[in-house]
């Protein structure tokens, strides 16, 4: 297939296994996208009620050739259905369809349906195999790879969940083009990221196609998630289960959990809180004398530029600070109640930390939306 | 600690870990039985509300010199709460209390309590390290040993669940002298399981000492944990993920599957659903040719000796042999529709095979209960 064979390709080596990333528009139609399936048993397409009127139909054809019978599941749409409830309707369907350790599950749809998907996958007669289909441009720059499965609990996001890798992740390109735009922003939130953690030099780059970014403009899009995908692929391949450096790619996620467990789940997309939370983690770097000024400048301006929020919204009337660093401490990075941040300095570089609570509270009060 | 050194050791040894099954009376308040657990974080022990009472504060004890926390939860005593509900309360406590990456937890009790004590230890961010610490016989020659975890789904048993090793297994002997006749017996079904798979020399001793083992004799107890456990041990290094050997170890447990699903869980404890599965399958075996009708009367006469069901209840009035075939097809070792058995020579060797549906509908029948 000249689709596949043109196709970006990143490799993402770990201790057990290898896997490619394979960038392109087209993907989702090309039965070669998924050579690296063994033929033969079933599959289930698990997806969303948005998603999959869109693509679902393609893809199974695509399928039809690699596979005896291919199954179809959609689940709601929103980090609020990220919940062992809809988890369970994907072990209902492959139970009462008799699927075995053969089948392969096949995530259709952005961060959610991929976590959720990749977490089945895992747990279902103790794992069977799946495949990463991203839908979105926040999956396919950041949830799809790398092997981060999970659902979220009511305590806490992403806190139930196993690292489980993918056979292959395709990322068609040309999905992108049916996401809505605060999607798209949500998603470029997390290609913003690679840069204050790992390369001021692609940050730059951003800087000067965001207007191309927000348009959809094939190019700009494509070399954005290239360049994500190999950042986070060389930082995967170095601690696969998040013993260290890998913590890294949760700058401003640690702000961003208590900004979406605070506001109640799906009340702001997944990027929307890390872009915010960036710009407190930021502004914490700031504050503890890592970062300048210019630096934080400079990121919240490509945020605003993104379409992305940059305040802290107000989690508590009562004590805004306090509520955030009560939902900071079941964050997996604190250890043994004291919360760790990921902070950065100017040229490009990302350390975990604790902070002083004053500190922390300061950056709070000082970031707070109007 | 003369407890720690005097116990016998089994060692686990795996890809990517290794660790040891201690055996021995009196582990249970010995700290230093848990030398393979790093020092310093908090715990959780997992236990059942009949277990509980018995030997928490115990465990608590020993453990207070390595852990600054010692939390401790109980859960339903039974089968039939393997379930996701169940699994939600150590979610629940574990949150609830911000434990962290470095919680380990302990499980002290039976099947049930190391199932899901193991998978809330696998998933509960994406992985904290865990004990065993199994107060059954069942737990300490099988469940509790090679990594299985997982809870139960209304459509089939540990259907959802993952391969985790615990740090070290902490077999006391000592806590087999408060089992109840029926769980010891339930116990025994898995012990005299490790002869027609792998040793039948072991199934002679077994034969011999049958009423030592149901008299809670320390010294037979001893060799029975101590040989069932270097059998799985041997069984499981070879093969821990179930690529092909260690499907033996569910010898007569297709059918004791159908029996558990079948009748509800709960009802047969599943040392007796895999009795009874043992002798369905051994009959297999010998309608199939393999077994002799010799291997079959001495197996069926050792689980009648150890207090066992022999005889396949009724789960339909109307089609019962087609109600167990409906219940195993949804059997992990299941391939595209197909039912696979393990089935025993008289040599002490297992294999796993698909069997014409009239012969395992000819098992059930010349099996059923009266």
């Amino acid at each position: 297939m000249t689709v596949h064979t043109s196709a970006a390709r990143v490799n993402i080596a770990l201790a057990d296994c290898s896997y490619d990333i394979l960038i392109a528009p087209g993907l989702l139609d090309a039965p070669a996208s998924f050579d690296a399936v063994p033929l033969g048993a079933s599959a289930l397409i698990v997806t969303n009620a948005t998603v999959g009127p869109l693509y679902a139909e393609r893809l199974a054809a695509a399928l039809a050739s690699r596979h005896a019978r291919v199954l179809r599941l959609e689940l709601p749409d929103g980090e609020q259905f990220k919940t062992w409830e809809t988890l369970n309707k994907i072990f209902d369907a492959l139970l009462s369809q008799q699927a075995d350790r053969g089948t392969v599950l096949y995530a259709l749809g952005g961060g959610v349906v991929g976590d959720m998907t990749g977490f089945a996958a895992a747990c279902y007669m103790r794992g069977v195999p799946f495949v990463q289909v991203p839908t979105t441009l926040l999956a396919q720059v950041d949830s799809s790879v790398g092997g981060k499965t999970g659902i979220n609990h009511p305590l806490g996001k992403n806190m139930i969940g196993a690292f489980y890798q993918p056979l292959t992740v395709a990322c068609d390109l040309a999905t992108l083009k049916t996401l809505p735009p605060r999607q798209l922003s949500a998603g470029l939130a997390e290609v913003i990221k690679y840069g204050p953690i790992a390369d001021m030099a692609f940050f730059g780059w951003i800087e000067q196609h965001i207007d191309a970014l927000r348009a959809c403009d094939a190019h700009a899009l494509a070399h954005a998630v290239r360049r994500s995908c190999e950042i986070k692929a060389a930082v995967v391949g170095q601690d696969e289960r998040e013993a260290g450096l890998r913590a890294i790619l949760n700058f401003g996620h640690t702000f961003g959990h208590a900004i979406e467990a605070g506001l109640g789940y799906g009340a702001w997309l997944h990027g929307e809180a890390v872009a915010a939370g960036m710009v407190l983690a930021a502004e914490l770097s700031r504050e503890l004398g890592l970062a300048s000024a210019s630096l934080v400048e400079r990121l919240r301006d490509l945020l605003i530029r993104a379409g992305l929020p940059v305040q802290a919204p107000v989690l508590s009337a009562q004590d805004n600070a306090g509520r955030y660093l009560e939902l900071m401490r079941v964050d997996k990075k604190a250890r043994q109640g004291e919360i760790r941040f990921v902070l950065v300095d100017d040229a490009g570089h990302a350390t975990v930390h604790a902070a002083p609570g004053a500190a922390v509270r300061a950056v709070i009060e000082r970031c707070r939306a109007q």
